[in-house]
């Protein structure tokens, strides 16, 4: 797999998924030319020490000039400023997608400045780690993910296979499906639990009974795995919240709902209802292990990583 | 630290907690003799063919006669019972603990039994998987993890001493605290984070507009960590909820609060509110990073576990 599949590669936003992508197309030998563009100039300095591709610019509309893949990769609330960018620029035929976390707010605020004349494709790798930034991104990052692409109607089938293979070649299975479907999935699947982990971890940093320094020093009976996704980049997170509004207000619902569910029955000791979910949830995990999409080690394996020193 | 610490040791219940501490109590010789009870005789069988003590029955009883170390490791509800069986039995001078994750409960059940010539020392090692049973059991579970005990006042200091001694000879740090201190502190760093991911995943499971094999399949994007936790014992998450029911309500109270002040956030699309949350809980995970009690690596270095074989 290292035949070049698009002569110029314009990346937009160079953060964890921008940089892991230009990792992958360098890697695999994807791209004749890839340009980087970011709006910070030391983010762009970075990228550029970190040779992530053959040219650098802080203008998007540069950057997108000529290209034949635009990937965009910004919070998605900047992905209106990034099209009125680049539409005066794109090459015709060109391939646009991006990656954000939601779609149907992604496809607002770019499809109508896309020209007739590009394939401008939605997308979403579903991957990704709670670090940030060019530093954080790595090759394979997208290996055995899927990648969910949103295509407006009538987009050209070509155009949606090219960027397929192209997804493919870094390792990721593609699904389409409609932004509405995606962003309620999404909702459940990443959003929310997002969302709960910030809270959980602000709940536990207000609380007066109980110290910081306690809270850091027994994390490991359970709350420090909320802190991994809590930790994840703050702009992205308010844009996703900010532009999935609906369907994660929805969720949150349900959430709560059946959080005073539970909040009853261990009020008045209903232990077979506890008990009866508590078993319940054991078989989504083993779904889960064996449907490939989380290691089956204990504790997530981190026991081979988190040994103590003191034998 | 291959002394013998106790001629005769009992371990009353052998599931991941008891059958790690026989692991370890075997490979650094601390014991003359172990003897192993369970209620369950396949549970015992098991345990037996692990070769995990020296003897097995299913006589708490019979078990702690002429113990000088007797650990119980049973689901917290269970305690009362077991020191009704094994208080009788009970050899002068001999240290009776426990591994509960709840203690004031504990305390109430197990302390009235106890005979006077008898040193009863509650503890609990913040340690274990989301696996269950004595297969899932392994040597080095409780390195790096603390041990809080929390005993009654008047409690001989050199029994105290002994004890923790050998939780340090595992590998343990040990912390003390007053029985209701350690319930607060457990209600926000184990039991509320177990119940808020036993409720996400049960919320999942019952959306009709996302399918179940959907949840699955995407449950990378964030869904997966909280399946983890959701996956541990039933029975023994039943008895904390039912056994630290105080501390886990107000918790609940709190964590649901802060969750209605973020949900008014989105709905009225306050990016600022949101930003402040997102940014502060991501120094909470810088923390219990340097305090060691979590690993560096993104996503909890799952990457290098869960490799996909297409490169």
């Amino acid at each position: 797999m290292s035949a070049v599949m698009f002569e110029k590669v314009a990346l937009i936003g160079i953060g964890l998924i921008g940089s892991s992508i230009a990792r992958d197309i360098r890697a695999l030998g994807l791209a004749g030319d890839i340009v980087i563009s970011t709006r910070s100039p030391q983010t762009l300095q970075r990228a550029e020490e970190l040779q992530l591709g053959d040219r650098y610019t802080v203008s998007a509309a540069e950057a997108a000039d000529g290209a034949d893949l635009v990937i965009v990769s910004v919070p998605v609330g900047a992905s209106e400023s990034v099209a009125q960018q680049i539409a005066p620029h794109l090459k015709p035929g060109a391939i646009i997608t991006d990656v954000g976390s939601t779609k149907a707010s992604v496809i607002a605020q770019m499809a109508p400045h896309m020209p007739e004349h590009v394939h401008f494709i939605p997308g979403h790798p579903l991957a990704g780690t709670e670090k940030s930034g060019p530093d954080a991104g790595f090759k394979g990052l997208f290996k055995g993910r899927w990648c969910i692409f949103t295509p407006l109607e009538g987009t050209d089938p070509q155009a949606i296979s090219r960027l397929k293979s192209f997804w493919e070649a870094l390792g990721s299975r593609v699904d389409e499906m409609d932004p509405q479907h995606h962003d309620k999935v999404l909702a459940i699947v990443s959003h929310l639990p997002h969302i709960i982990a910030y809270n959980i971890v602000g709940t536990a940093d207000d609380l007066e009974a109980v110290t910081e320094s306690e809270v850091i020093k027994y994390s490991a009976s359970g709350f420090r795995d909320f802190t991994r996704l809590a930790a994840s980049d703050p702009t992205m997170w308010r844009d996703v919240c900010l532009h999935n509004k609906d369907a994660i207000l929805e969720m949150l619902a349900r959430f709560s709902e059946d959080l005073a569910y539970l909040q009853r029955a261990i009020r008045w000791g209903e232990g077979d209802k506890l008990f009866e979910l508590f078993s319940r949830t054991r078989t989504v995990r083993r779904s889960i292990v064996d449907a490939g999409q989380d290691v089956d080690a204990p504790d997530f394996g981190r026991h081979a990583l988190d040994d103590k020193p003191n034998t």
